[in-house]
């Protein structure tokens, strides 16, 4: 357990996290990402364009006994996730410079697959995490783009996904302006998944 | 830890869950106000409003050796919330019948309070969770009208809180419409969490 | 000028509408559908997918000596837009049943189309839109599914458009729960826009 | 008529208008609020808190022969109101430098009243407006904060209105992310309207 994060569920405050000018998930996208990908101890957990390593770090928080590989090919970036690791005492973390699918070769097959950024590669990137996903293993992917979305939902139907489930999520916060309150916009995004199919 | 989720995250998808007519929170809102709550191991946690139980269920499984009270005034939503426990196998809810205010006198201290139906009577429910809440503990309340999240931005602030934070929610769900998706949009919600201060 | 809608601005409430089981466009979209679409007087329209005729009544009114044509392959659709047409007095409303790009062959060129429901065979109209629309001309879409979204955008780069506007418009609906109120929320929907190139 | 915008339906591009720092109604925003308003010829509009005068400018082009009244605070806004008055050739529209409901008194009474910032004196001037709206005059507000969305549901609730209708919107718009689109989100804003009663 980590001491900075002492709870049993997620939801980490973005300014806990250390940040560069790597884009970041936000908290309430990358909670809902996080539950949506139904987490277990000792599971191992591929997060693919991991970014600040915001959703890596939750995710081995959430997988004790797991071990969790953040895929990213951004320096800055790898950067970023060791420091966050560090930071929350996550053990489990490990970082995987390079780009997707290439880098997944060397990996052990997951039990769960976040997907975040693709880098054009939606196609090849889904059909590898379809056949090295455990019979069962979710795959959680974050979404901005309708063009993404909807190469996204044409992978996952060719091969063995079950039916996906999908939310778009529009959160605004809570900010003060003078004495009156108001809700600032955060862009919306797609949360997509879905379970690979248990071979009968 | 239940055979039914046996998983490290919350996020339990709504239909798992008994409904009767009873209105229930949804798996999206419920899944971002527990993760706003920062459960804890052996947490005491008042639920007000709990209607189906879905929050108590999951605020139960994530507070492992603590005790969840479920307060909810409406005969059938206590029963709904009993089987939702059993379901479950959350030993650690117990269902209390009655309104806020009023039976909270009766109940320990808790850690975490969930409000989620105040009958009217938010400023007199606030008051009491303020007194009674444990130092450094957290409230969240779901808010679906303007004048009830104004009353309690108002009524947390004359008692000892923490600045609140808020999130306006609005989540749409991924529909098969043909061969096309849609996404079904779910009413808009409001988030607001606060933590007690803990005196100097 | 319609005695039913004396007004100078588009707007006209849902229900002084003739509704049957069809699907009508809500007074939000349709509005900022109509005002996408910069009419003015003397213009020819096409509506096609025209489903009650809510939009093409509005279009009628705000194309003074102008001609609109309401595409529509259902006949209920096609009863019902006569008889709102009737209703708001517009004399220039003509409904064409059938389906596009097939009866549009007849239809004389248009300054501005709005196009609402595609039958799956979106290239196929948006080419024709683009080869029959006046240089200069506007097309409104109105959008509910990301696959169509996406098919419109690609459909519409490789004809002589310029770059689209889009807007993604989610709006909520003040109603009275007792003593509160509360805002239900609508279906998200795009209204992409764009115009026809004008020769050099 | 306008040469700038020679159309018969509101919804000017934002980047049409002059604009210096003073925060502006946005596009979609500013088009469901004429529209909400029922404009029509002849009338005499008030615009408190008039801000770049955008709402103001269209107001004006859609009552021809009547007179719109933008009612100002800040120095800097009424310059701007006046620059944009005359790039659209609003003869019509007339600054008027102050607070409401202060400088009310001195003009005529309205047929519509636009409701834009208030000043932290909302009950003032709904009470203002409801005294000085003709009867069958419509009252449209923007507003971005829970706190004034209430104190303005409350003071119209007292005076001779209609029941209000009510639209939260949120919109987002396209955006180019290299082959990507994505879709940027605007603060969401609440639209209110309601209608002076008719005497009996």
């Amino acid at each position: 357990m980590s001491s900075v994060w002492p709870y049993t569920v997620p939801g980490i405050p973005d300014d806990e996290f250390i940040r560069g000018d790597v884009p970041m998930t936000k908290r309430e996208v990358r909670a809902l990402t996080i539950c949506a990908a139904k987490l277990a101890a000792g599971l191992t957990v591929w997060d693919i364009g991991a970014g600040t390593g915001s959703l890596s770090v939750e995710a081995a928080l959430f997988t004790p006994g797991g071990r969790v590989y953040a895929v990213e090919k951004n320096d800055a970036g790898c950067a970023l996730i060791r420091a966050n690791a560090q930071r929350f005492e996550t053990g489990s973390l490990e970082v995987v410079p390079g780009e997707a699918p290439d880098v997944l070769a060397d990996l052990p097959d997951p039990d769960r697959v976040f997907l975040g950024g693709s880098g054009g590669r939606i196609e090849n990137i889904i059909e590898s995490c379809a056949t090295r996903l455990r019979p069962g293993g979710v795959l959680v992917a974050n979404v901005i783009g309708p063009r993404n979305l909807v190469r996204l939902l044409d992978s996952m139907a060719t091969v063995s996904f079950t039916e996906p489930h999908g939310v778009y999520l529009q959160a605004s916060r809570l900010e003060k302006l003078g004495r009156e309150e108001y809700f600032r916009a955060q862009n919306g995004i797609w949360i997509i998944s879905a379970q690979k199919e248990v071979a009968s």
